[in-house]
């Protein structure tokens, strides 16, 4: 029997995740909810996408000539687990509706910690996660930082991160947010919520992020340097990262921008050229004894989708252990097989 | 008796470091050289500044009304330095006519680190270029790192410097220099050229830069880390920033981002919006023991010339101590008064 599965939200992450849900083997993507009848709904209608919306709205979305399949509440009676990929903030004014249906629900990392009962990635903690409620698949650069303290972890205990984030300034599709000039300090005060919300997850870690926000909508660049507690080689370094699910390394000989790294993913067929992974350069690793630096890429439309979809295992019980999970999704998403 | 200065190239450097010597009590332009008589050459006419071509362009400037005082030879005649502010490895081009000149030379930063006897920035080597022939101003990136860790080693030894820098991708009149999109790393294999050009001042520095072009052309911004032999307090590192020459703290509360840090410039009248200044975020620097961090934004039109200023006072011995060649031209640029 396949989890039945809603999303409410269909923006960037919200189309994303439904999109994924639908090649999943063990899950089935009952329907979407959209407030408006916006330029997204139109593809949700175009990929026969079942559209769900709140009561007060419905007339809106008949005068488009949009079908609405039902309210919101009829949805969560269709489903086990609602995805909330509404805005920040907002799915925390959701949660009591999920709760009223006693459906378990996954947030985003747009939501305050306390929404949910654990902060989720799914190489850290999926077995915190198994048969929970609630959780919260933290935001992407978070996301982009676990991915890569997991990997070096695995070669001996990390005393200290230091991190510097440059964050794209928009998504494509956000016309009114910008900066399109300047570099903006975000905040000018360390730590940037980054580190913080890292520490959701890993509790005891000492990290501390500066984070700067630039003109592009293209990717987020983080540069980390670790110091460990014990000298390590620069092989056994990239060894780490490219035994890690959802790494993938790139040579700077070949390609040096994230203008490149997502022209690549269009080439190569991605959907909307995204990216999964975090894409590390593998000449930008250097290893110093015991510390250790190097630069990767995030993107911020699509590196949390595979995590959403652990999260609904993780916490329907689909699957107990995270690599089993992060099997299914990583052959129906294409992760590491496109370069 | 004033040193006769004249400025070969009258570009973003070159007409800066003109004006600035127009400014100091102890220095004549006697003119400036223009291959091309482009509309900066339109500028400078204005000005009133005597402007010197190659012979075979000296057509070129009669043919758009532009009187020409002379050839660069002329030039050469009647100054005792040249500042040469041409493009970047254009300058080597020039020294054997300033050598045949017998004529002292201010090369920039984009020339190799060999054109000249010494890589110069006041505060840090000024006694080094006493009386030289030939030395090299490091380029903005440089000159803001070495004044920051001029000032951060007033409070003991560094053992290492960890540096990550977000290049502006242009100026505002480059108008074919781009990415006007995506994050470049430049290069992908650490370290940047900055920590090298670093060493070529300080030359037993352990110091690691890593940096990224942004579509931005109004600063520069570095996250740098300090490794220092002892533990330090927070008072003394800002103490040891705040009484620094050319180095300004502004607070995050009050400003966030180099858009309002140049729009403020331009507000308080300073000339194009010119900073000469690092401008560190006060509230951005982290101290933890023995180690510091710390955000500035370096203006990379105008960072170096009051550098170019003091190395001419240098090379000429107007001033033996940097102390007092920093303070006249920090009086005559305005610079630390103008916030």
């Amino acid at each position: 029997m396949k989890v039945r599965v809603g999303v409410n939200g269909y923006g960037t992450i919200g189309k994303r995740v439904a999109w994924a849900v639908t090649l999943q083997p063990d899950m089935e993507l009952v329907g979407i909810v959209k407030t408006k009848p916006n330029w997204e709904t139109l593809s949700a209608v175009k990929r026969g996408l079942r559209i769900y919306t709140l009561k007060e709205n419905m007339r809106e979305f008949h005068a488009r000539g949009i079908e609405i399949h039902g309210t919101i509440e009829d949805l969560l009676n269709s489903v086990d687990v609602m995805v909330d990929a509404t805005p920040g903030d907002v799915g925390a004014t959701y949660k009591k509706l999920y709760e009223s249906f006693s459906r378990k629900a996954v947030f985003q990392g747009g939501e305050e910690p306390e929404v949910a009962e654990v902060s989720f990635n799914a190489l850290v903690n999926y077995g915190e996660a198994l048969g929970k409620n609630y959780v919260r698949v933290v935001s992407c650069n978070t996301t982009g930082l676990l991915r890569i303290i997991h990997a070096i972890s695995r070669l001996g205990r990390i005393k200290r991160v230091r991190g510097f984030i440059a964050r794209r300034a928009a998504d494509l599709k956000e016309i009114k947010k910008g900066p399109i000039e300047g570099i903006i300090l975000d905040p000018s005060k360390p730590p940037s919520h980054h580190a913080l919300d890292v520490n959701t997850v890993i509790k005891d870690l000492d990290i501390i992020t500066y984070a700067v926000v630039v003109p592009t909508t293209l990717a987020h660049v983080h540069t980390l340097q670790f110091m460990l507690e014990r000298a390590v080689s620069h092989d056994e370094v990239l060894d780490a990262l490219a035994n890690t699910p959802r790494i993938l390394l790139v040579d700077g000989g070949l390609l040096k921008s994230t203008a490149e790294l997502r022209e690549l993913a269009r080439d190569l067929g991605r959907p909307q050229g995204d990216i999964y992974e975090n894409v590390v350069w593998s000449d930008s690793v250097l290893v110093r004894g015991d510390e250790v630096m190097l630069t990767y890429a995030v993107h911020q439309e699509a590196i949390v989708v595979p995590e959403n979809i652990d999260a609904i295992r993780a916490i329907t019980r689909l699957k107990e252990r995270a690599e089993d999970s992060i099997k299914i999704t990583d052959e129906t998403l294409g992760i590491k097989r496109w370069l």
